[in-house]
This record gives C-alpha cells, sequence and structure tokens, in this order.
C-alpha cells in the first residue's frame, strides 16, 4: 500500500507532520510519495486572501499554543516565524521536480526545520540553497525551481489536490481515502493496513 | 482536576464527543463538567451566517466522510441530517439551566442522537420532550427553556467561551487549556493528569 502525504512548506501542522511520516510509514510498511502542493489557490477559491489562522485570531492563537505543545511532545524544535505565512513557492517547485528523488524527504525536513525551528526566509534562493547543500546537493539543484518541469509538476499537483478534495494540510490518501491533519496520519496508517473488506 | 466539555448542539463532531466523554474522564478519574454554549454568535463575528462546513464544501464533504469513518469506529449509529445545521437553541438552554443535574449527561447524549443518528428536528419542542420522557424527566422542564436563568446562563456560557479563546466545539478546557475536537479528549484528559510542573 501506498500513503500520499500532500504538504504546504507555509503549513504549521505539515511540519510535524513531514518530521515524523517516513519513519512512521516505514514502521507501518506502507511506501510513502512526498506531494508538495500549494494551498494559496485553494484559500483563494475560499475567499482567503491569507491564512485562517491571520484571518481568524482565535483559531491563530490556538494553533501556535497547539503547536509549542505539540512540538513539544514530538521533541522537535519550534520557533515562532516572524514572518507568517512564508511563501513556500520555491521550495515547493524543487519539492515537486524532485518528489521521486531518493533525498527527497531529507530536502521536505530541511526546509520544515528553517522554516519553524530556525526562523529563517524560505523564499530566499541562500536559504533553500544551504538546506541543499547541508543534505549534499549541488547548487546546480536550486536552479531548477525555475524549470518548466517543475512548474508544471507542481500545478499539476495543486490541481491533483482539489480532485481528491484536499482543502488543508497536511492531508494523507491512502486508496482515495482522504485524512485532515497531522493527528490523523496514524489513522491513515491503519486504513492501508486495513483488511480487504467485501465489497 | 476538572475537564470542561464546551459543546454546541449542531455541532457534528461534539456528537461523538458528547458519548464518550463522561465514560472516559470517569476512567482518568477527572471530573466533567458539561458547558453548553453556542457557536452562531462566534460564527458571526468571522463573517460566517452559516455553518464553515456548508461555506466550504470540500471541507463539507470531507467533515460527513470522516464523520462516518469516526462514528463507524465508536460504534455508533449516524444518519447524515436532512437539515443542517440544525437550531439548537431550545435543546442549548436546557442544558445549560440543568448543566450540574446527575441527569444532564443523558440528556445531552439524547439530543444528539436524535439529531445525528435519528435525523430529528431538535428545534420542536416535541422532539426535545421525548429526548425528555426516555430519560424520566417531567414534561414541565421543557417549559424551563423559556426561563431567565436557562436564558442567561446559555449567554453566559457563551461569553465565557469566547474569553477563553474557543472558536469551535467541541472542546475541552482543563486549567485554562484549550483543546479544540473530539480528537483532543485524549490528550486533554493526560493534561488534567499531568505531573505538576515546576513553575
Amino acid at each position: 500500500m501506498i500513503i500520499d502525504f500532500w504538504f504546504e512548506f507555509a503549513s504549521t501542522y505539515s511540519y510535524p507532520a513531514a518530521m515524523r511520516v517516513a519513519d512512521m510509514a516505514g514502521r507501518a510498511g506502507v511506501s510513502l510519495r512526498w506531494r508538495p502542493f500549494l494551498l494559496g489557490p485553494i484559500f483563494r477559491d475560499h475567499g482567503w486572501n491569507d491564512s485562517p489562522f491571520n484571518l481568524y485570531p482565535a483559531k491563530g492563537r490556538y494553533m501556535w499554543r497547539d503547536m509549542e505543545r505539540l512540538c513539544e511532545q514530538q521533541g522537535l524544535p519550534l520557533q515562532r516565524p516572524s514572518q507568517f505565512p512564508r511563501n513556500g513557492l520555491l521550495a515547493a517547485r524543487l519539492a515537486a521536480r524532485f518528489e521521486q528523488e531518493p533525498w527527497i524527504g531529507s530536502f521536505v525536513r530541511g526546509v520544515y526545520k528553517a522554516n519553524f525551528a530556525q526562523d529563517h526566509e524560505i523564499s530566499d534562493p541562500a536559504v533553500v540553497a544551504s538546506v541543499l547543500e547541508a543534505i549534499g546537493q549541488p547548487a546546480s539543484v536550486l536552479a531548477q525551481a525555475e524549470s518548466p518541469e517543475a512548474k508544471s509538476r507542481l500545478r499539476s499537483n495543486t490541481e491533483e489536490a482539489v480532485a481528491l478534495g484536499i482543502f488543508g494540510a497536511p492531508s494523507f490518501v491512502v486508496d482515495r481515502e482522504l485524512f485532515w491533519g497531522n493527528d490523523r496520519l496514524e489513522q491513515a496508517l491503519d486504513w492501508a493496513n486495513r483488511s480487504p473488506r467485501p465489497a
């Protein structure tokens, strides 16, 4: 079975999910696919021109406190980004372009750490370049963000996300069954391993 | 320790929460307080004149599917209400008026079953009367919904919910710490039983 991990680099709850999804899928014996997409176009369809966590302050206050508790529980460093949400387009194009490379997980985790643990500006090419360097990838990889392959792949991912009914991140999809939220990863993996049911 | 269970009768995820909260708090050795409130005024502050599950169709489709999975997992009957959201004002006033009575849990569960398992119109006094009858309460209780005590108690509950930072239902509050969503009940109970920390 396969689990698709749909994530957006600006998404707070995608950070703890990204940090644990590979280990947990591995332990569950489920193959993982990294699926970057953009929430911006989906939020704009909702009439939102900003994160709902900014538009609805009580929801935002709760989310930051909840992230503190979650990250403490997972043993993850958390530094509230001085800019939120950050534009993850550059990193998302790279992730889309290289989503099948063996180093994709390390890259994604590095970008999330930059955003949510180090308060670095992930829209800055120098920041993304240093993530690539840290995982041993050549600087030439960065230029691929501007390639037609990267752009069209990210666009088609986002269209696929919408077609799957995705409206937030992180989301997990197993056999077209959708699970929304970091706290649904366990349930999604259970779904992947459920016994086949009579039709 | 005490856990406050904040619920709204129109709220879908409050249904599975209401059905399990008393048993789970009991097992965890935590005292439970039933705290009915109204989401309508909070949603109106967000500029919403309807449930977000109606306003944002992808979110709504996901929620109904998620409720099916959840209720199946909890062994709860679920019948998607032919009217959603239903007006829970009458039932909420009664719940507020009698929130400290020993039968409050049975009443709340009965109203949720009427709405989400039986597709009954909970704004209809006859439906609420039959819930009261089923738990052995006299018909005279129903008239208390119009009492000043019921109205002011529900109003002050809703104000207290806003002051606590509540923006959705169900929510759980332990020692002013807020947890949002049916799937956070376990975490809220763990919080109630956590070791005291150095200040």
